[in-house]
């Protein structure tokens, strides 16, 4: 697959230090295009709309913390609805796929997808595609009807299907060019715009993990953090019902440790939460064993949370078995709940301090379960904004929130970076000192840390971006 | 009770159209009054902070959709700890009051207050006031430790209890003066700054409904849109069993219908939403009745969803019952479920086309139920920044999100307008393409509902406020 | 509609006092008719099993709790596939249908009779009837098959549809055989028997209410129950939150108390349980207001959970309403919550003793759900039973377990008695001790309660049956 | 500890082959003990109750399925109030233990112990045993009232806390005596009537796995197969969402797959159920690797639920691991689940068949949550005839519904055999019907299988017991 970070930024200055970090456009090298008015204007439902379209100038700015003097710094397209369309209805043909792994939400975004294309635009060609992106080629389409989506948003999964791992990009390409697909998913998008095709690519950004930068937060996130609350409940029950219990939960997260921390702030059962953004380690002072033996001794009971993708130094050093890959191309990471469960074991017993340790993996329970009321919401807005924008001629962008108002977002910008929890930030801060558990840094860390951060966006209160070592094809999009 | 209103604003002006709103501070009126460090800077949590406390000059945009060379519009004072405060940590007696009526996360705040002063600030004079403002004078209060109100946030309801109505703003002020108590809620503020008192009144807005202006929106709110999914999966499943099944429920939302028209675009199953601020009618073309007939005739079952205050003019109409209070002052409104169940009975009856209804007021189950996650994690910002803003002596203010950033609102930005669906916005649009229901509109009704609508703020994608005809102390706060 | 309970008891004499009540059987009036070998035992599923086949001889004692010399009294026979069936397999036409109010289980019911009758005995022509007994003549028929019915069990409510009032049995029965139908409900059973017909007629009690007599309970009731306790803790978290607060939640049960009793019971946070057959008055020494008044003063709030049928005595002295009938032939009861709301309101207001009551009606919320796990697998062995039954060529019966195991029971013994709480038992003594709350009786009353009760049977600890006064075609069976 | 089985059988015959099993007494071993009458005759609530006490002579039939002239065969006492009791009010000083695995409803027995000796026989005293049986001498006690359990049943796990393992009968017994405790668990039952002290011991059966012989059912196996629901659900979701998705689930059930088969039934999702009492292969003809190939190559999907007790004795060939013994005694059992996921991907990798498996292992979020409410009415009814027998005198005994009546049992009768789930029973059958699973048996396991069993008893419709070969002393009562 190319690089599809090759793509030139689209660059606006404005007064005051305004920036707009524009998408492309299909006229940018279809300059010809052809242009009609957008039949949502004709639209019944939005005949009391006081302004049918988005103003072409309306932008979004994403810093919102400012003083009286400081400059506006960057903004982005604002996503909706535009007077002039670049596809008529019948013309278009759309499909949708889904890849990597399951996330609340899905079909619901599948769902609004099909919907608003069918009601707010007339389209009435619409392919799902079987199986993730390899099913542009290996296998049969699924026609997608209003009638066959109705009621798919009640269950969890994704009714096309997905896969992980590798794909030909090459082959994807010719089967949208020769099924004459014009609204497609945007990891192709390099390639769509190589071969010059009018080829709308819109993508919503899919991970449960929260990890996308930029926009506010990821669907199926509140989902996650909701159910998961189930499992640091029997945990917390577990522990407390025998001597020296521990209950330990594995939460989702590889790079990032955002279900984890909002899990533990929802929940306040838990004593200590490990992500994969603050290092810690597990002997002598101020080390995890320590720790454990403190609160055993203070409570007799303890929860511990940790993301899947904390501790992967001591694991890694513990195993030796770094450089693996799973299918996906991701690092083969091992299951670090597993792994600790036996070290603190294997450390109490050594020390003769009988314990009763419980682990509780709750991740295909929270991934499968259909979205909540408030994720159910804001799909249906990620999936109206997507169509909007394709309609009207964007492409090689993707839709979501930017402080609370959603946007077209360059593709680049999402890739080449990755939301992480901010250690330095006070949201982290909060959860320390709702655990009341060891920050497991020395003062050099610290200093450190404090260096490496940026100015913060997101969820919430803040956290900010680092670079995104190992950007991978996983987890990326729906469209 | 004083007018709220009579503070001066505090306006700031900056550069390119720059407006900061700012909220009163007890230096206003105790110019001479000492401050202290924030003995936040040595509590351990916070040591691997990288900016222990917000800086002074950080504002809040609540203009986020600009154009290039927009004016910057108003900002609000961020929220956060500050690094001076105005109180000793043992000087502080704090207490908390909640009243109206019930809200998911009503417990979670209250623990979070408590957790946020005790270990935040060293605090330990925490008082509850029993059962709503009058507990102020006719109760005795409950004190408040972290051990106390450690697993309420798991319990719905409010374990301070609440009351409606009436009580008496000087007796309140003589309790808090005999008391010694100095930092308090907001509804005094006025006779707190008339007696000069170094009393520190943050509020914490509360309502279900979630009609607070200015601040992206009310805790307990996502809970409330959840649980109603229940509801309507009853009327749903009730309506599709039978010929002619027509299920009907009953939402939350007086003067504004954001709980019907999130559970209703959440939920897909409705077939037709009604709220106060879309004014509809029964009989005749285009009515409630000839839709109701029309949808029976297509699927053979249909949905109602109804605000609790819509239709109050058909209803007032029909009843004659208007200019009745109940005790908390707010106007009696007649339960419009059983009214409009009623009625459509009726008239089918009186057409002979047999139907079936079925209504569900789910109300109490709703307001009682322990928040979800998401709420719960909001409710602790939220506390915290109101303990923040009382150590950092600023007074009659609330706190809340505005564009996902925690800012102090003066208090009478919030009692003077109220927030509402704005039907002319995009939202409502949305939800009528989804229901396909008629808009109850005719053409002169749609002109003059884009001519009372102003610039959008709000939850996810823009409502705006109105004026608020009748503000009411029911419903406001706890701090 | 012809009297179901001329059919001649089928009554067998044993040893020891022994006595069976036999079901009615095709060959009793189509002496002739020609059995098969039952396909089962070719079954590959049921290879590994003992014995394919109940013995012809099995029956199940009613009498549980006996005495060394005692009389063995009542027995049934017992449930399950038989040496030689009535039916070839592709002679069989089996319909189904629903009729009365909803009920957990329905869908699971029906999914299993289908997937029963396909797998076991291959039977292919599978009818469902639509929305209930009128539907036999006035609607089209839906074919069922084991892929339609997949997924049905996950949704409340039944996709049959059902319905309420009168119907033709002359015209059922002519549809039953202008459709060649052979395999049917119970209700028509005395007409196809006037016609001689060859019709297998199996009934599958249902009524949430678990007021059928001689079986242990009736499907959908945990399910009910489970869910009755989300209304009974959000009556008493409002309660609770409030001074004077009284949290009133009505439950169904229109001639027995059972759900109030068991949902009563396994909540724990009752303080008052009033039930159909537990007579109770309002005013004066021992009465209701009393109670209400004296448990406030002690503990500040209190829940009262209400049968639908409860006080009807009261309400028809104080409505004058008497006589009515519902569509389905019931007396038309009056909402007694609303009205004993009402009542309890206008007492208080006038003795100006400020209560906050708080109404709960969970009726819909409850029949529409899923069914729980325990209820999914008794409505898989109802069905399953009720196909050998019909299969082995009994008819005029219904099945349900006797003491845990299933039997046949003839259709008379459940129409010509009742179930009901017997509240001179232990269990309801075992309530009043929980809750604590008056008996409301006198001496008087107690001895004629204690006269007029019957050996116990039925649900877990021992109710029995009273005359049925006013029997219906209401609430009766699927099939 | 001694062997609790040396106690005699205390048999009594009647007439018609009647055998009347019976507990041991008080008396049997201390003839002059006095009597008192029942202080149950005094309460208010019994008031009304027709007869207070349970009749002498009333014994509960185990053998309900009868020919007209088979002998009656055994019966157990029926359990509930007597006219007179053996302990005096204010004499009695009560314990309560918990130990073994966690199981829902924990929480409720103990609470209806104490609320049952408190209300219905004003006792006082009654102790908990803190951390299972090495508490009565290794730990404080804690003093139980009405009032410290008013909520418990709200919250999973054992307020009493609880432990596994090893403990000294003779210091336990030497505790109660110093401790003046006369009314006790059971398995100290030996030694108490060797020293021949007035100690009553009442045992509840306590196993989420439903094994427990005689008894209909044990507490929390209901709750825990509602629960299993929910991983079953997240499987099918997982598995359907992928190519060759398999879902696997691994369920409670060491020494039987109770849980396991009624979760299946319950479910229907599920593809392949494997249970300890059913042997089955992985390679070869009629293997489980055939049947998964073959099933998704059919489906494209499936989902298989193992019981963790299922397939050890491949485990064990495969480990060469047997012999090892955890802290209770138990075979240590290696995680079925995570073996069994191994062996299925290496399988399909060297066949290069690629397989998408998701292992989950809801165990402890089953064991952990609070009961449903049938489980609660039931360990109500549980908890209640444990005090009323004790109270009476009884000894040595457990409590539990024989055929839906409660009645005592010896232990030895519990601890003898072990209830297991009847793979020639039909409901396994109708399991592998539903399933359409291979039965992994050949001609001459199902000769023998047959000839093993024996007649049937239990759970809904029939299963029965086999010798129980290592009766250890974990996840035995409490009491």
């Amino acid at each position: 697959m190319g690089n599809p970070c090759d793509t030139q930024m689209k660059l606006v200055a404005g007064a005051a230090g305004y920036v707009l970090e524009d998408v492309p456009h299909l006229t940018d090298y279809l300059p010809d295009l052809p242009s009609y008015p957008n039949p949502l204007q004709d639209n019944p439902a939005y005949s009391v709309v006081k302004q049918y379209f988005v103003n072409e100038d309306d932008t979004v700015t994403q810093k919102i913390v400012v003083h009286k003097d400081s400059p506006r710094g960057v903004h982005f397209r604002r996503a909706g609805p535009r007077q002039r369309v670049y596809f008529e209805s019948d013309e278009v043909h759309a499909c949708i796929v889904t890849c990597g792994g399951l996330c609340p939400g899905l079909n619901t975004v599948i769902r609004e997808i099909v919907c608003g294309l069918y009601h707010m635009y007339g389209v009435r060609k619409i392919l799902g595609i079987d199986g993730g992106y390899r099913g542009f080629y290996a296998k049969n389409t699924v026609t997608l009807t209003p009638k066959f989506v109705n009621d798919i948003h009640k269950r969890g999964g994704t009714i096309l299907g997905t896969s992980r791992g590798g794909h030909d990009t090459s082959k994807i390409v010719d089967s949208i060019q020769d099924r004459g697909i014009n609204q497609v998913l945007h990891l192709i998008f390099q390639e769509i715009r190589r071969r010059g095709l009018k080829v709308a690519v819109a993508g919503i950004p899919k991970t449960i993990d929260n990890d996308i930068p930029v926009i506010d937060k990821s669907f199926g996130f509140d989902t996650a953090v909701e159910e998961a609350q189930r499992a640091i409940n029997a945990a917390h029950v577990e522990a407390g019902s025998i001597e020296n219990g521990i209950g330990l939960v594995k939460l989702m997260g590889r790079y990032s440790g955002f279900i984890t921390m909002y899990a533990t702030l929802a929940s306040r059962d838990v004593d200590c939460c490990l992500i994969p953004e603050s290092p810690f380690y597990l002997e002598g002072r101020g080390g995890l064993y320590e720790f454990i033996e403190k609160r055993l001794k203070e409570n007799g009971h303890m929860v511990i949370v940790i993301a899947e993708g904390a501790g992967q130094d001591l694991l890694s050093e513990s195993l030796q078995s770094m450089g693996q890959q799973d299918a996906s191309g991701n690092k083969l990471l091992q299951d670090v709940g597993l792994w600790i469960s036996h070290r603190i074991k294997e450390h109490f017993s050594k020390k003769r301090m009988p314990i009763n340790l419980k682990y509780i993996d709750p991740t295909y329970m929270i991934r499968a379960i259909p979205s909540i009321a408030s994720d159910n919401v804001y799909c249906t807005l990620l999936a109206h904004s997507a169509v909007h924008g394709a309609m009207a001629g964007y492409t090689g962008f993707i839709v979501g929130p930017v402080n609370g108002r959603h946007a077209y977002i360059p593709f680049n910008r999402i890739i080449e970076k990755q939301n992480k929890v901010v250690i330095t930030d006070r949201m982290w801060a909060r959860l320390l000192s709702s655990t009341n558990q060891p920050s497991f840094l020395n003062p050099r860390d610290i200093s450190e840390a404090k260096k490496e951060d940026q100015p913060a966006t997101g969820l919430l209160d803040g956290e900010n971006c680092k670079d995104r070592k190992s950007m991978t094809e996983d987890d990326p999009c729906i469209s």
